[in-house]
């Protein structure tokens, strides 16, 4: 078992190491009738990438989406649709002098123990290179639920200690680090510029979204929406923290605090973040992820080569002084998947995807 | 679909509601050998029972646990184990006027929109009673495993906002708080007298951590050992969050800080968790969780009923006032569970539990 | 990994050995609102039981099913249901001489391989007992599918080299070898009879088929809907082959015979059984499956025992000298639960359980 | 939910049309250090391959395997290996002028039903042509049983109503037809010209063997090795029955000819099958599968277009006249996945792939 596939009844397989030939995925179980075309994946792709700005890694890669079944006059067949992106710039040699080494923070020696081989270039099939297919999965996941009148969004709501002043979820899409406040946007590129300079790097904390999800969806006990979040969520390279709602704030609160309350008019809070009992209650999901600091670092650091002697590494490739600052586009699919994932098993047990009882506003 | 198991290759299915007649639990995938004997669950099931001191919920269940299959001559033979606990100090009547009502806070709403139907006994399915067999199967899990040098051990480390000041492990089973400094005993049980006679609740803070784990257990991408353990924890009544190592203290660390450098006389640092790209590193696996505080309260709370107008609630049934302080034994189960779990996975693919590779100390 | 689950969104898990305290199951998935009670279960049980006539088993089983679980005022609640059967009349002292050997035909060398222990009461769990909870399971799911217009029925249409020279299902349940030709009972009892009184034991076939099935349920590729009947038939003990529509007797056919032509009126024959390309036709759907005689006989038989030393072996418990005669309720059984599992999972993708297009009649 | 993946531990995942631009499989849970390169697959797709004689479908694939992920330096790393195979013979106008008929004995019609749209080039999912991926994935497992001392074969043993009348495995791959009576040959030939003038079609039996199969593999219950070696076999296109070793024969014998004596030398017989309760016994496992004559015929046939008319379908594309002829490779593949996987589940259970207890010759 190597479980490189997710969800129950949507279910997306990725497969593809960072600098093999391609990456790509499969989603089985894709409802007949969705329109999807190549052109559909690049809003987000490009979200994703890398190589736009200066403050993200300097691979750049086309990521062009090829469909390659499932898919027959525009149009979802109900057969797995499956999408490959081919790898365009793939520099093994920046890997070659780490190949017997073991980075530390990053997966190699916890691979080279479980298997006892691995791919070095690029960190091979731990790369944060495979969520680019996740982005893929989720853009068909978003459109479906678009139709049903849910939608996804997420923002970078920390990096290091510095925190929004203002909250615009408007600005978010206008800055190279999914901001929401515009008028800090200077004060992070120069944040970004020095950190950059000084060869380390920074973590960061990204807020997701979903807007319209009815009351209803997700499942009791072992499948519960809340309890699927946070696995994808954790399953994202560098994330080390999931809250719903008040998250761990809720610690500190009062029952009589916590507890939303409700009127006919509706909630009068929401530090449940939209789930009660492991289903949502028609409220927005709130989600909060945290982001380690990348591993990867000019700064030498002192580790072990594979025959077990000290050795000092020193990470010369293209790196991301802080990937949080890419993942919004990530988090986003995954909340979508799990979404759209949930929408269909409630629709087989209980025969649809919408409330059918009067609901609070 | 409704998923009411757990795990992959060890797989627990739990049923039952908190008033119905009986609850269980079936565990399939169990190796032959195991010696299991109804008396071995007493010790952890005492830990998370209900009516031992002033500071839980005043039910008193026996939780007797029969085996009804899979042990012959005291010992696992391969075939599932069902154990099955009768519930005897089921009051329904405490209940029988919330039946039309939405206790805010809980799944009813949910449970109600979802299912259009809905057991209000004691919160029926969405009742922490369920956890009850989650700690049943832990047992076994917990035994399975140390056999192979691996232990997992949980304490409360917040209830509102007080910290433990200092920290011993050998203090957590000797207070009903599973506390770690045992000079504080006094200052939580004044705290907790005066919550319980507030008529409101608290939240809590419960760590959780698993020695003696060999690298290599955990599965790259969906199956990462701490996305599963983040399911598994946010599948516990009343989480709201999940933390790896540093969780979201990582988020304002700098990676030469974060980043757990390696010699040959072991790791420097664990901010990781014990987990890297997924998979375990040989540290110690370090998790925190966030409780939220009991939504069954003696202070009234407006909600609506079942036709939608506005009521007044106040709970009087047996409730506890930090639900955190029995989870300790809850969370050991589930991280057990997970473990080993994924010890089962690590060794149809690679054929061993344990390392094969010279590891750092 | 120990499969006692079957399928995928409505998901029975079995547990129990035959002299072990109790079986049991628990079903998953089950939409809300289905109304249950202990006595929906009698009279399929009672088809299946044991000792009702001279021609099967002596053993006599009360098996009344208690409900655990997932109902509240008699209807189910999208909880899991939980039924367990107490076992009332085992004699382990029957199988303490054949603890040691190994019975030809039986599990016992295949369990003792496998697991290096084993439940010799009563062929512990590879007893046919099992299938009593299918049975009940079953009972469930035809509820649920009646509900939609679909039925399951099934006969004995073979015994040893017997065929029924007439059919009419009408005869089926009125005489005890579920045969669809009455006058040949007379012929069948003194064959039972004789059969009985040798000691040795005897092969039969079962027809099963289901009706008003709509087009449009299974999965294509791996998930056929014949592809998962085969192996829901052929896990049922004893079976040795599975047939759909026309089956082995296909291989002679030419394509022009076997294909079946449609007109506005209907389809022109049925030798596809009801599926094509795994997907129902809204045919009727035709199973055949074929039992192997019942390796448990009064003849001695050489076999080996644990040492691996010869040994002749001669089974003196209460066995059926046809096991085939009580296998029409267990065919029924799994096609049913086959049925609504792949019901639930067309809805999860496509949105219904019925037809959506004009359909041939 | 549409099921495109196959196995638990090994997972195999298939997608692509016939005529669309690539088929391909993702093939998850490989152990590491398997040698895996692109030329080992050319030997069993040739096996497999159309074209190569005039009694196949005259289209001609050059099937050529990309390997994309999962294989370093030669070797298998853990990660899922994906691979491609590019369309390059497809004619999609052969279909034109069937897209809005549904062929008779094809999936045409409950595809239609199922979905509302359908793929009609080639059959789209439904085409046979999935197949050269499961004997691409097939290759890999057989390579890792061979490694254990297992293997599989297959030949032909049943064309119309003609067998075999000697029967030489060494015969089997010296002649287009899989057939283990050389002599036979020029009869089956001429039998094949026969037909293929008249414009119809035959079925065909084939037989599976698997050698070397240590005691112990498969799992009681749901997951009996025989019930998803008959799901295997079911799931391939046109196969409409399955036999375990005597399988309908089985119905006609007595107990005391069925059940396989055992002695020190070893089992005085096979009727089983090689299985016995769903566990493998360490006798060859053998398996017989019927495949229908092909639906698609020069002859004209009565069905029914899109809007429910009656019309007149003559099928003019390239076809086999007999499907089964080239099956052998794709059961062997189906049968080494099976048996790949529960070796895998096996060893996840009970710690080996092998026997651990003195066993029968």
């Amino acid at each position: 078992m190597s479980d490189n596939s997710f969800g129950r009844l949507l279910r997306v397989t990725t497969f593809g190491e960072s600098h093999g030939p391609a990456i790509g995925c499969v989603i089985d179980g894709l409802p007949p009738g969705i329109a999807i075309a190549p052109e559909d994946f690049a809003h987000d792709l490009a979200r994703r990438a890398t190589g736009k700005t200066r403050h993200t890694s300097q691979r750049r890669e086309a990521d062009e989406v090829e469909i390659l079944s499932g898919v027959y006059e525009g149009v979802s067949t109900g057969a797995p649709v499956a999408l490959l992106v081919r790898n365009t710039d793939a520099r093994s040699k920046d890997y070659a002098n780490i190949a017997a080494q073991f980075r530390p923070g990053h997966a190699d020696y916890t691979y080279w123990h479980k298997y006892g081989i691995r791919d070095p270039r690029g960190g091979g099939r731990s790369s944060a290179r495979e969520t680019t297919m996740r982005v893929a999965a989720g853009v068909i996941a978003k459109k479906w639920l678009a139709q049903r009148g849910v939608s996804v969004r997420a923002c970078v709501s920390q990096v290091a200690d510095v925190r929004p002043r203002g909250f615009d979820w408007s600005a978010v899409e206008d800055n190279p680090f999914f901001w929401p406040d515009a008028a800090q946007v200077p004060e992070l590129e120069a944040f970004m510029d020095a950190l950059r300079k000084s060869g380390d790097s920074a973590g960061a904390r990204v807020h997701v979204q979903a807007l319209g999800v009815p009351p209803g969806w997700g499942e009791p006990v072992y499948g519960k929406l809340d309890a699927e979040i946070a696995a994808a969520m954790m399953s994202i390279n560098a994330v080390k923290g999931v809250e719903i709602g008040a998250g761990f704030a809720s610690v500190a609160q009062k029952g009589s605090e916590h507890r939303d309350l409700m009127a006919p008019e509706g909630f009068a809070s929401n530090h449940a973040g939209g789930i009660l009992g492991g289903i949502s209650s028609g409220q927005a999901i709130e989600v909060s992820v945290a982001f380690k600091p990348t591993s990867s670092l000019r700064l030498p650091g002192a580790t072990l080569d594979t025959t077990g002697a000290a050795v000092e590494v020193v990470t010369t490739g293209r790196h991301d002084p802080c990937v949080g600052l890419r993942a919004p586009p990530i988090c986003e699919a995954m909340l979508a998947l799990v979404l759209m994932d949930h929408a269909l098993r409630h629709r087989a047990q209980c025969g649809d995807v919408g409330p059918v009882h009067p609901r609070v506003p």
